[in-house]
């Protein structure tokens, strides 16, 4: 099984849906809440409401669609996008691939890092990726370019949706996550390297990140995941008291990237260092406000093992090993016209899919 | 005058109405896009009904209502908030502060530099500020603190924000700022030092920032600005062709910063070194869409003299030379209590005050 989402047939409005292998279960024959365009009503209800429509979901006696033939659309409107980076793997990685000889901030193990991320360009699965233009990093004391990116990349990420706000002013602790999260997605962020590097000193990515983030389809709702949660890794030193808790969230998932499909990396979820509850608290520790539709990823999931790197540019170590195709051709970034797949599955459980494919740059 | 905003009197539905000195004008009876509780519906039309509206406003004979007895909300439903660093007196001033000896950064002055922030926390004028706890960073081998900030700040800024939407893949020419942006709000991007430096490398504030950013109660249209457009300072090295545009809307805007009735800081907007329309064709370089709401803040405006600057950091040389306010007291940064009032005036204009006092930490 995989999750809820929202879908239509034939012409028909779009309404909430529970995908499960090939079919989609049509709910909106339930609830007022499931004939929406969108998953924003069921996750603003509450845990008593999710745990019902999954009960629906499950129980069978639903009006049943081939998934072939329905269209999927983004499954809730996202109000704030927030990244983390919290692979320790691949913050490692990329320290080391932007900044020759760097190494991890101080920072890095006290909290997990995050920036926010633009949410209007948050899209579904199977929306193509045009290639952004955008000012490169010129060699010393020449004049930058305004040029289709030459590293186009991939984020492999997990992310999750708040269902139930919180006031401003008032820290969500570890130990509320599941009754303020309603479940989880797959998620691409699509990076640009040329554009990211050139920008990001001092205050972080921008537009190398801005021109899309592509997520699953469905929703996969809490409950699921409850057979794949996993102890997380140790946290060396431990964390402060307020982020202590939630070390039980780790998921035991396994997880692809196909490219023109050929399998390029195989990695783990459960490698994390920072796990989905201590984002939570962390995001809110200051009194900021949670509202429904929040999507909180959890930055590329890359393991310490070669292959299991979540991004092109960690796999590929900044082009010097480019991967090899099946078709017999390399790849160091994408091309036009490469399609991308991401996929995840674990305890009987597949999160919906992200695919995306590459257009050229608009002249 | 002052602008559009939203209101409501004596209990009843929050409404359309255009500030004018001491009273608004109630726009409610004129059409159906004034009978809203945000701007949202007007700000989608385009400028055809901007220009429609206002001439309505100004002509006279509508509803007025003290602004006294008045309630007013947060004036439009904020889609993506982008805060950008275009002050290149504030750049310098925080490079060194943050970064004793450092210089301005290479990119600086060939792009807008910008990043995400959190629009959920986007609040109206008058909105209190309850000091944020956070990890703030530690003498070298330390073990950081979970604490309320000590060095609570303000940012002095100018907004816009968008009315009509762009699709995805399509960048915005400065040429078209006009078409896409409905107005300009004066900005306090409320800051906590302490706990930005400890989090912000490498990926920027997150929680710094985060807690809340408040907007005047009013978004003073474009077409108001008109008698204050004024050319825009050298840029050297000139912008690249798709940034070299709409250097004619720097604004002749004097600022004021007033903390506890002593005014602390007077600046003029047109000291910015790049303008709104740079912004908007950057934020959309690389073919990222717009929405209707989304708001893009100028970055703390700060003059070369000393008492121009936009924040508190800046003014008391991160603490080394207090404020000295009115009644005897010395200020570094904000005490519990304490009272920040922004103001921005210029060719019969002015814009609305954003005024917020400090709450206690909550224990």
């Amino acid at each position: 099984v995989t999750g809820f989402g929202v879908f239509s047939v034939g012409g028909g409005e779009p309404r909430v849906g529970f995908r499960a292998g090939d079919e989609i279960r049509d709910m909106s024959g339930v609830d007022e809440i499931f004939r929406q365009p969108s998953l924003n009503a069921l996750m603003a209800r509450g845990r008593a409401a999710w745990d019902e429509a999954l009960g629906t979901a499950l129980e069978g006696g639903l009006p049943r669609v081939a998934a072939v033939d329905a269209t999927a659309y983004l499954p809730f409107e996202v109000a704030d996008y927030v990244d983390f980076s919290s692979s320790i793997e691949h913050a490692e990685n990329m320290g080391e691939l932007f900044r020759p000889g760097g190494t991890l901030h101080p920072n890095w193990r006290r909290l997990p890092i995050a920036y926010h991320g633009r949410a209007g360009t948050v899209a579904v699965s199977g929306t193509d990726v045009v290639r952004p233009r955008g000012q490169l990093k010129p060699a010393d004391g020449e004049t930058p370019e305004y040029v289709p990116t030459r590293r186009l990349d991939i984020e492999l990420e997990l992310g999750f949706v708040v269902g139930v706000p919180s006031p401003r002013g008032t820290p969500v602790p570890t130990g509320a996550f599941a009754d303020h999260v309603f479940g989880v997605v797959l998620l691409n962020d699509w990076s640009a390297r040329d554009i990211q590097a050139w920008e990001s000193v001092p205050l972080g990515p921008f537009l190398g990140k801005s021109f899309l983030t592509s997520i699953s389809a469905w929703v996969t709702p809490l409950a699921l995941l409850e057979p794949l949660r996993v102890e997380a890794r140790t946290q060396d030193p431990p964390p402060l008291q307020h982020l202590a808790g939630g070390r039980d969230w780790a998921l035991d998932l396994e997880l692809a990237v196909e490219l023109n499909g050929t399998v390029v990396s195989q990695g783990n979820a459960r490698t994390l260092y920072w796990t989905m509850p201590q984002h939570l608290a962390h995001a809110t520790s200051n009194g900021a406000s949670l509202r429904t539709g929040d999507l909180m990823g959890s930055g590329t999931i890359s393991g310490a093992e070669r292959g299991s790197e979540g991004s092109l540019m960690e796999l590929n170590r900044a082009g010097a090993e480019p991967i090899v195709l099946a078709d017999g051709t390399e790849r160091a970034f994408l091309e036009d016209g490469d399609e991308v797949v991401l996929r995840a599955r674990g305890g009987g459980v597949e999160l919906g899919e992200v695919r995306g494919r590459v257009l050229p740059a608009v002249t």
